[in-house]
């Protein structure tokens, strides 16, 4: 009652939400993931400048060359997962700010102008991206499977070679297979997550 | 049709939704931020190390400790939302691990007993955590209004003075006021954003 969303789109992306370690031999389309980009885009970033990139990895080729870079554990199920994507902070995001901050286009030449400032302000909030990109995956009636165990200069060397992203997770994605969900863990309490002064 | 989530959940978290900039004189309650860690505590986040901490910020004195370190254009807002939320990493989340991924109870003392390693790591996920927060605060029917304009080391010193925590964002949160919303900005399209391989 205290919650405008419905119990039903509570359940779907939070609630009964689980991160998913199998997966189902259901493909994803292409359709699925346009609809989860429109839905998410909107997701507030510090100057609107929506750095995050996302790589979907689909054929077997390139899939064996993530694979490789995955941790151990990871790798069964980035071999079998319908999909996988690839996300990054693209570190020359500043040059779409003219077009996606109208209003304030010297800021890619002033403040975004240092390579330092906009890794840590990308990094950041293709981060924030991340998050509303996992709910998103959940929004479109599929689990997700974020991993950050994987060699990261590796996959960076793998698909960005030219340097200008840098890989922040890996997220399979799909419908969930058999025995997809491990119980859930116990989160902390509003009293230990939370202060008021 | 594409989405499983229903299109008033669409629009209250993603299509309808703004950053507010102004906001109306009507408390948000201890219960509606309850309400929202319960749905957003079950978002995920890697080893379940849950490293966001959120500060709610509601004595006229302690909103005074606060707006002296936002950045000029950030101070009105910051002074007159009903409540403004710091959100934070806490550098000792690991503490908690024991309980939070009770199948790993050694993680605390190996790979998290380095202090740069639960700076990357808890930095990253209570990042993640600050994006699902922000889509909480909307799924409770409230606006959003998240900074990045502040002086960081300022905040930390004055509200985390022992080191342990560091600040992320700092979020005001209550219903829209007049004129809460500027123009929406453009976005990347699915084409600019995502790329298959």
């Amino acid at each position: 009652m205290t919650l405008a969303l419905d119990s039903t789109a509570q359940d779907l992306l939070f609630r009964e939400a689980h991160t998913a370690h199998t997966f189902a031999d259901e493909p994803v389309s292409e359709e699925q993931m346009r609809a989860v980009h429109e839905l998410v885009k909107y997701a507030p970033t510090a100057f609107n400048q929506c750095p995050l990139r996302v790589t979907l990895v689909r054929s077997p080729e390139s899939r064996e060359r993530l694979v490789k870079h995955m941790s151990e554990g990871n790798r069964p199920k980035t071999s079998t997962a319908p999909l996988t994507a690839i996300l990054s902070v693209d570190l020359h995001f500043h040059e779409r700010l003219p077009e996606l901050l109208p209003h304030a286009p010297k800021l890619k030449d002033t403040f975004f102008s240092e390579a330092e400032t906009r890794e840590v302000h990308g990094t950041f909030n293709a981060t924030l991206q991340a998050g509303y990109f996992i709910l998103g995956i959940r929004a479109a009636g599929l689990a997700a499977g974020p991993m950050s165990g994987f060699d990261r200069d590796g996959v960076d060397k793998e698909f960005f070679g030219d340097g200008k992203q840098k890989t922040l997770l890996v997220v399979n994605i799909g419908k969930p297979g058999e025995k997809a969900y491990r119980p859930r863990t116990p989160r902390l309490t509003f009293e230990e997550a939370f202060t008021t002064v």
